[in-house]
């Protein structure tokens, strides 16, 4: 079990930035998972991966193929009160999921 | 309502590597708060604030504040399959609770 999730690099956000925004999508999809989904993913260590992508565009794509996959997702938008416009789409948590399903959606991706 | 998470900046850690340690101490966290805080945090937004410190020291002593104040928190550790030893502390979350509780907790810390 695992949870990709997912960060704009063309953004040029901040650590302290880049955190908040990847542990909002992070929690937001795990309340999007079942309760078996979840409680194995914390009972094996609730292992996060971060990753990159370098346009919104991407985003929305692996988001639709995480729909289709039936996989928990979410996507974080900025209230824009700090460093972004409001509503600028940041990050897409995948899971928590099975390994190979999550795979099956942000397999290809660089690590942030 | 809010939520502060306070790393540790002296570990070097990459900002991935961060967002991830971030996302884990948030999610422990909400899950030691009561589910009305829970709730509240989120119906406000569940805003978020990524805080620094420059020793594991620090954290130990932040979270003794917030077990003093009641407020939620949780510790995290790092697994240590990458770039940190096994064990290593990495991140304190204090939160979701009313910005004031959390703020004598952590109101004196730099963002990270």
């Amino acid at each position: 079990m695992k949870q990709t999730i997912v960060a704009r690099r063309d953004l040029g956000m901040g650590a302290g930035k880049l955190a908040a925004q990847v542990a909002h999508a992070s929690l937001s999809a795990v309340e999007d998972a079942s309760d078996r989904a979840r409680t194995r993913w914390q009972g094996e260590g609730q292992t996060k991966v971060v990753l990159g992508v370098d346009a919104e565009g991407e985003l929305f794509e692996l988001a639709d193929a995480a729909d289709a996959a039936g996989v928990p997702y979410a996507i974080v938008r900025d209230a824009g009160r700090t460093q972004l416009e409001p509503g600028t789409v940041t990050a897409l948590a995948v899971g928590p999921a099975r390994d190979d399903a999550v795979d099956r959606v942000t397999g290809d991706l660089p690590l942030y």
